[in-house]
């Protein structure tokens, strides 16, 4: 389920973004909680194994070396040139997946306008039309989220929910897997197609206009089939969760302070704390930027910021229903409006 | 309400440009004046602190060498590479939610045209119909812009002005919220589809062009909504604001000027008061540029640079139905124009 | 009017560059030239009083001071990421006026194609169609760019250019703000939807190809009304703005090479013309890069690189008369072409 | 193939990233295999060379003053400029390319059942104009993608498999080159239109929905081939493949440890280590990065990460014939569905 | 002609790329091979004159001193950031320039097929229709590019091409420079108008579909237009041209090894050796990125990547006459195929 919070800031002010901060669930401290603390007791744990003498002492020396070593190297490793394309990559892909999920509220005015008639057989083909559209967008949807998998994990569930009917699962059984998912489509414009024939459409025009809608319903789950189908090349996720983590991981020592045997106690321990306090801050800006990047790689999982698709099949289904309905089909009285003399 | 200030800038020159300085209404001194005052008496008083000689004399030095060691590691915060991301992810964001807040004018002008009558009861229905798209476009910003909600809190108050009538509110209240927002597009689709059985509307190719602008202007609606459904995942404003206000904060201490015993007074004050300006114009452009965006992360919010909803609905509502009208009709008088000998 | 020299390199050689920077018009040469000028005059008088010791010599060592200190703190001025983002947003914005501005040659030629007939009323009515087009067009522009407004001061011009006739012009008046910009598509659309009925369109799909043209062409309209309603955020261009200047008037000073009393007066002389050079350079290319896109930033006014809007209406005007009017017509004689044997 | 890895992720945790990296086949590891082998034996190889006092002790000095000197230069190569830009533009090409590669389900559903008839010559003619859509599609990929070429090396495989008949190779091969890649759309297209001469094709409307259908899926086609035609000028990844070898070549020499006589040897050999570490990291990453966007220049080729073209033919001609299919037209018995009392 | 490699890289390894460095067409060696060669020789000029002692011998001491100031004020110019803003600009316009160049297929295939007929005067009208959408490309194309404008420097040159009959050629002259690109356009529009009244085509439906095809062609061409009437402004490419020549040459001076009189010899020439292979690199690589841009900036001039023109247009002329002649419009002999049981 995404995570609304736009009224939070209709008026923008410092006070309205504390708003935002105190959020919980989708938020960059519950994305980052587990591996930030993992990465903060392993960095007392070095700097208890470094500043506490627990080596030999001419070990020291050189730890301290390889220390200072480490720090100015650490801009070896190229994180924002990799990161930086990664996440635009990643959010890219994101817009175009949240753009290809097909809501049937255009399809239903169409359809259900177009396809007149109160006698029972065309309510019910009115409403099946309407139904394969669903069906087919379930099916598509199955193989690529994994809520929608677990919701509907056999064929049988889908006649459980209704969006099956027995002697229609029969029909599908006999497809292969390539053209099952387009199958109910199949059907959809097809019976559109004996419409026309019994006259329930009144001209070609008309159904054309039907035909389209079915098939730009279709397009859009045919697009989210390719985005599966061509994800992002593996070599760029693997890159960089490496970079980050490997950054995460030298940083764990490059970034102990070095301190000598004659320094001062407090002013090595201030330094100690800026030091941890500034690494602090920017493992977790670097780890909260990757992670949601992670996230939105695979938008229609089961994260917290992932599109609840579930929601739309639900809300497909309920309206596609109504609308195709005879009695849904009532329009107000035409009565003049007030402004209107 | 956005602010409008092209005619200042027609001629680009240097003075022109000043123009646009002195505006305050949506103005970068507007947005940052609350949080940069903040940020530079809290300066000051650091700085009192720190050189006033109010800590004990042996803390001084100690101090002194955090503030350098600060000084040399704020680079550590990546300010530039999330700033510029978050920055750009809001504005491509706000400019796709400008593109689909819908005009009604070329519905508006189809649909006045293509249902042709001037009986009364024709007259009504035409009204009707382009009302029913306001009114969609109402239910939907209702949801989404504070203003609108503030403009209209109840369903009632749609009543009272007029763009909902008594018997449509009763119908509109039967539906459930999922319903409710197209329940006006499916009565002015199933209305079209009634006048072309009355042969109101001539065929049924005037009856497509009439639901296609009937569902365009919907799908901006959807659009709109998708975009309220589905925000800039949470973590990134969170992770902005931290960046930036947390560079501020540790800038407070990471560039006072740290002066030794024996320096020369001038010069210390000199190197102060350059420091100062030199941290006060990056902190001004880093926080301008900042709050611009996070005004833009809800650009339906009420703040100056925001869209003026409320002008969007009048502007439609009083077009339509005068379009609508039948007086308004009128075609001017057929005659030569000057050119045609 | 924009600068065209796409002849001048045809072919890419180091000396068909040599004829781009000879341009003056909409050069950089010229946007720059009065800024840059200012800016080496402030720094050779600065230079003055800093080197030839107009100053107190107690001041000497402080200044030089002050000098160094600025200098390294330069970079703190974020110039590279706010110019950066600031020419993008603007060029984007740029490019989509650009596609919105409306060439009638479609529009006319369906227009005049498909409305048949050599009747002096039915070519009257033709060329009032296409009139009113480019009428609205006019209407848009001129308030959204400051020539167009200049040529067509009132409603009144407007009839002097036979844009508009004199009765059309007293409907017009009618009508508020509002309603006027849209008034006369709605006569073309409803022209349209007369000349149907008088069977001079001969079907409803060839209305709808007319109406959609119609249509189409005033959402161009109805697009750059959107761009001028709601401009780049008022605090950009602000910020843009001071972040230049404030460099430029800040690498005045920090710029200045220092010598010590004792230096030998070559070598300083040398490091102060390099120094001069370099940064003259350095004011240069961004005082370049940024003029333009503040030039950029408003592309409907009237700069040397401004959209040429008197162009495009005296084309859309002329070119739609002539298709429009019967003798215009004229299909050449079909004769055999040469390779068909 | 590409690979998916969708449901690895479905729950992003550090856990299921590690499932990411075990991954060979299209990964980062097997792209990058050989070239980061052969330059870690190089490394070696030099630091054996430079380190074990195989030069004249004279020569000693010189080279260390050489790899220092190397090391401060190395920033001159401008790589992270050039390789952001160069996958950029790879990257873009890429999602176009793939946003090109037709899949005839849409175009199927509307043509089988808008050429309606059990006839047999017409199921033979629905089936032959789906299968020429295909044809076309093969005879452009054949001249793209090298995996294409190799089922299909010449017309005659095209008819074994059944995608072409001898008759109408025969007709193939009298067409150029130029031509013989659109003719069998043009023989669709006509085809299309005879059947609307003997009524087959209900009215001119559907006629029309079936034409744009044709020419929708050839301009993807035609997409396909132009980017085919204008590759990503071959200056870009001549200077990217250089750009990269030449710093990993330089960063051979630069990157070695330098060691004075009488430095510690355990001192140095950790020092020796952390650069090794650290560069060995920079250079997977620089050469991770560009190795996917050289796979990408090329993505119909025959890497692991490239379209499976065939796999798209295959699902295309299957499902085109099916659906043409009579036996295929059958839609489900019409009941009414469990929601609907 | 663009330079196609897609062959080459089919499979990629180090070894498929060593195929596209051996390429010298479109190479980026042959783009920079003068200008390269230019600053090579006269980095050698200024190597030897510095170190040869050709100047007096106080003299030396100063020049070092400046060769080192330019070297560390190098950094001023702000070279990536021009030239990443300008290529960006320039490739974003060649992308859409490449998309805007007309192919006559679709337009042929529909307008071949809708307009039925072999009797010789509808054969005659179709190539016509054909031909004049040719013949506007061509208009359009002539005062675009070069190579097309040398190839019909004249009117007459087009009916010497057989492209525009003779008294096709007065009708022409007849217009005047506006109306004279898109009168074939108008021709061809009117004559599809025509022919509907003569019942050729079938139906307004048909009708439209043909008009339709023929405004898309020519929407493509006046995009070109447009392309070519708003360059990119002119301060750009000048900006990017002298960023880019003053780096080169103040490299020149900067990039000299400064020799102390007492230096090791040995040492020295590696030092310098080592500049210069360094300094060569990065000049070649930030010349040929600029060489290729300046090469995009005006893509359809005389250049090795420029698309060529004259291909498409010899193509769209041989396809279309092909198509619109009758014994063209055979199709295969319907007979089931190989899959059909």
């Amino acid at each position: 389920m995404t995570i609304a919070y736009a009224l939070d800031i209709a008026t923008t002010n410092p006070f309205s973004f504390f708003k935002l901060l105190r959020r919980w669930h989708g938020s960059a401290w519950k994305n980052c909680a587990r591996e930030y603390l993992v990465w903060i007791v392993a960095y007392f744990l070095v700097t208890y194994v470094v500043s506490h003498e627990m080596l030999p002492s001419d070990w020291h020396e050189i730890l301290n070396g390889v220390v200072h070593y480490l720090d100015s190297k650490l801009a070896y490793i190229p994180i924002v040139l990799l990161l930086g394309f990664f996440v635009t990559f990643v959010i890219d892909r994101w817009k175009n997946i949240l753009n290809n999920i097909g809501f049937i509220d255009c399809a239903a005015f169409v359809i259900a306008s177009q396809i007149q008639g109160d006698a029972e057989d065309i309510v019910t083909q009115r409403r099946n039309i309407l139904r394969y559209l669903c069906l087919a967008q379930v099916l598509t949807l199955r193989d690529i989220s994994l809520k929608v998998l677990q919701r509907f994990p056999t064929l049988e569930s889908l006649v459980q929910s209704n969006l099956l009917l027995e002697h229609e699962l029969a029909l599908l059984r006999d497809k292969d897997t390539v053209e099952r998912y387009t199958t109910p489509i199949n059907w959809a414009v097809r019976l559109s197609a004996n419409l026309r024939l019994e006259n329930c459409i009144s001209s070609d025009t008309v159904l054309q206009a039907v035909v389209k809608e079915i098939t730009e319903f279709q397009k859009l789950n045919q697009n989210l089939c390719n985005y599966d189908w061509v994800p992002v090349p593996l070599a760029y996720p693997q890159v960089a969760f490496c970079v980050v983590r490997s950054y995460l991981f030298l940083s764990l020592f490059a970034r102990q302070v070095v301190f000598e045997h004659n320094a001062k106690t407090v002013e090595v321990d201030m330094e100690s704390w800026a030091m941890f306090i500034m690494t602090m801050l920017q493992v977790f800006f670097y780890l909260a930027w990757v992670k949601v990047a992670e996230e939105m790689l695979n938008p229609l999982g089961t994260d917290d910021n992932d599109f609840e698709c579930n929601f739309v099949i639900d809300h497909n289904m309920s309206l596609a229903l109504r609308l195709a309905d005879s009695h849904h089909g009532q329009i107000p009285e035409q009565v003049k409006d007030e402004f209107d003399q």
